[in-house]
């Protein structure tokens, strides 16, 4: 089901997520619409599937402090975002997931393998018994925001040194 | 011309950008094509327009401290992301944005309006004497970015207790 999975990944990467079709995907990738049916019951989770093959693995750094881990974290999302495919797909995610329930859930499920090598980074830190952290939540939401909203919004540049800002900014 | 923007605006609510074409407002608006490309010369340009009339204007606050304006306009984005319909469509605009040049130049359009009530509140906080600000497109990163984020990605409710702890990190 490869060819399948590349033709899904070739129409997000040209049009995003509403030039997707099941009908579109079976022209390119030559397999009936039956089979690939039997493979991903709706469209939402053959998107799924193709995104979670677009994005390379992001694993849980441990450098020894939370701050070298978190810098680890954020400098390879900041990567990701100015090269790879996936960075440019999202948008239609979000947008998708405004009006659709299923899309919503993928959504939510992508975010949640996003969130889970900060999660295992801020445990580590609690066994070393680093003090006054802030709540998890908080670290992701200020350590991902302005990451996002340079990729997404202003589409400015985003460098090393202001990655570092960025997280000694979540570290409070 | 009212009826095209609001036929515009209907779309862009009910289905996206991807949901817009000159041909579905003149349908659904009444008004000839040629009549509508005689007001805006492009799609872009009419989208802009409808969207320019969806926002709320973002006025600058003068509480008297930076701190104080920051938390006013920042609760005011807050409100306005969690309840106006243009909200829902500007994930749709990030998303044409990566594919189409003319979404692009919108875009940076609608973000320079955002970010005009920052500049004046870091103007007037400078005038006044406030100290070792860190640089302004940091501050408006650290601000709209971790809104942005529980809006469009995370999905969490925006409380003002987070909204203000956003400001105090976004001031270091």
């Amino acid at each position: 089901m490869d060819s399948v999975l590349k033709a899904t990944h070739e129409l997000l990467r040209s049009s995003g997520l509403s030039g997707i079709s099941v009908d579109e995907i079976s022209r390119r990738s030559g397999v009936a619409k039956t089979t690939i049916y039997r493979h991903w019951p709706s469209r939402s989770a053959l998107v799924l599937d193709a995104c979670a093959h677009m994005a390379s693995p992001l694993g849980a750094p441990d450098t020894g402090s939370l701050r070298g881990d978190l810098l680890a974290l954020a400098s390879e999302i900041a990567r990701q975002l100015q090269t790879e495919s996936w960075a440019s797909i999202a948008p239609s995610v979000m947008d998708a997931a405004e009006h659709d329930q299923d899309i919503a859930h993928v959504q939510a499920l992508q975010h949640n393998a996003l969130l889970a090598p900060f999660r295992t980074v801020l445990e580590r830190a609690k066994e070393r018994g680093e003090q006054s952290l802030p709540e998890s939540a908080e670290i992701v939401a200020s350590i991902l925001g302005p990451l996002f909203y340079r990729r997404w919004m202003s589409r400015e540049q985003i460098d090393g040194a202001f990655v570092e800002r960025v997280v000694d900014r979540a570290l409070g």
